[in-house]
């Protein structure tokens, strides 16, 4: 199936696509509820409401603002270095072991939204990434069973502000700016995609300006592998995301380097999946703050 | 106030420490609930529920089992190096910037609980730390009035796996092993301390072996320096840990290096804070896992 979570005059809701119309799942049964999270953690529940959604009303796609897939995620584990011409271009040798790292909630927002350049820098960068939304959770996963624990993919823009990023060699701050990691819109099922969301052309764009362009066969670690190794040390939970790194192209490496500036939309894009899409905007021009 | 949160035969709730005895908050207010988060939420609550407690029957402080202050913290964020003396035992030069990284909730447990040693690594070590639980959130905080979003300080042991630390330049993984983070088990108002946690002796030991011994004045970055610089990039939000980092005698440093072995109690203290306590376990002596 492919997912929309997104907000309308019915409130914020689970939508089942059917081309460009979609289906209000959390309508056909309340334990839908207003994220994937409901989906996920009840057994049985997808079959029902997918049964009562062939003959349930259709909605119109562009009445529905785009929501995060999951709200309120446990953890957001991030690889840093997973194509090798990306490893190249940023200067780091091949590494034996994912580099990884994590963002806070803070730091993403649905597709659709602003991706805001900070006051403090102007050096936004993008980057295009396969994320795993993670349905059944554990510990010591192995590779072969991994993809057992893969409830959805979607897009992610993991949004990077460069020179946090490389105030020390912890990447923490350039990777936790708020609302610069947008999520979206659409999550598909692993069923919809080749085993492992391989040989996917996956690509960024600033309207005619393709930014990166490749194809998520060229990841050093694949989705299973990668599921193996951070279950080696953390419990994977339900609603976990796990974004799989970037391939080349990003701003910082071109030259002159290539940031996004106010005013512009970015395009990510991966086929089968969706195009996430953020307008940059100024911190300054942010006239709303999420009550905290 | 000092507060403990823990678990007896009436559940989990919030106490107040008087002495030797502690005074179960949640049953005099029910809008108190079973952590921190409703005394930091709830306007005026605190003062309401510390009038009652003073007339409040008192429990025995050895029938509660810590939890940890915060059961769902959105982000918990931490310096690595803010200690002169520990960057130059790990080799760091000394940095312009603190070096942050983030944990998950399934690397911490409370005080008292077991701190796992892996069975992928003997490298466990330990890290003792002055934590801040954030009361009021905030973006772009200033330094000035930083201190004004700290609702209290307790006691973090950071413990870390350290051949995971270094297999990249990323600490994430060695800093995520379920069960290493210990917190607590009382935290202490801003009130009861000097401003900013400073000029306390921090201390980890192993019986009468004492491994880490150093002021909290010794480190470089201050607690209201680092909610300032840690606001620009993000949103801190009520209920996020901050870990301010260790002072030097980290077991990796010392010659040969001395890991901690089941068995073992590892003890980290803050003066006036309190005694944070984790037996040492190993994970294949785990017979429980959490459900997920």
């Amino acid at each position: 199936m492919r997912f929309l979570v997104g907000t309308s005059s019915d409130g914020t809701a689970v939508y089942s696509m059917d081309g460009d119309k979609a289906v209000n799942l959390s309508a056909l049964d309340a334990r839908v509820g207003s994220d994937l999270m409901g989906l996920i953690n009840t057994d049985g529940l997808l079959d029902e409401v997918a049964a009562k959604a062939a003959s349930a009303p259709r909605a119109a796609i562009n009445d529905i603002t785009p929501a995060l897939p999951i709200e309120n995620p446990g953890k957001i584990i991030c690889l840093g270095l997973n194509y090798v011409d990306h490893i190249k271009e940023g200067g780091y040798d091949i590494p034996e072991y994912p580099a990884l790292f994590m963002r806070g909630r803070q730091s993403l927002m649905a597709a659709g939204a602003p991706m805001v350049r900070p006051t403090v820098s102007e050096k936004l960068d993008y980057e295009v990434e396969l994320m795993v939304i993670v349905g059944k959770g554990g510990r010591h996963i192995s590779e072969e069973s991994a993809l057992d624990h893969v409830f959805a993919y979607t897009v992610f823009n993991d949004g990077s502000v460069r020179d946090f990023q490389r105030k020390t060699h912890q990447w923490t701050p350039g990777k936790n700016f708020d609302d610069t990691g947008a999520i979206g819109p659409i999550s598909v099922t692993p069923d919809e995609l080749p085993e492992g969301a391989v040989d996917l052309k996956i690509e960024s764009r600033v309207g005619d300006e393709i930014l990166q362009s490749a194809s998520t066969s060229d990841m050093m670690w694949s989705v299973a592998k990668t599921i193996a190794l951070v279950s080696q040390y953390t419990t994977l939970v339900s609603g976990d995301y796990l974004a799989m790194g970037t391939p080349p192209g990003v701003g910082h490496a071109k030259t002159p380097p290539r940031w996004l500036r106010p005013g512009e939309t970015v395009e990510c894009e991966i086929e089968g999946i969706g195009i996430c899409a953020s307008p940059i905007l100024d911190e300054i021009n942010l006239t709303r703050r999420e009550a905290l």
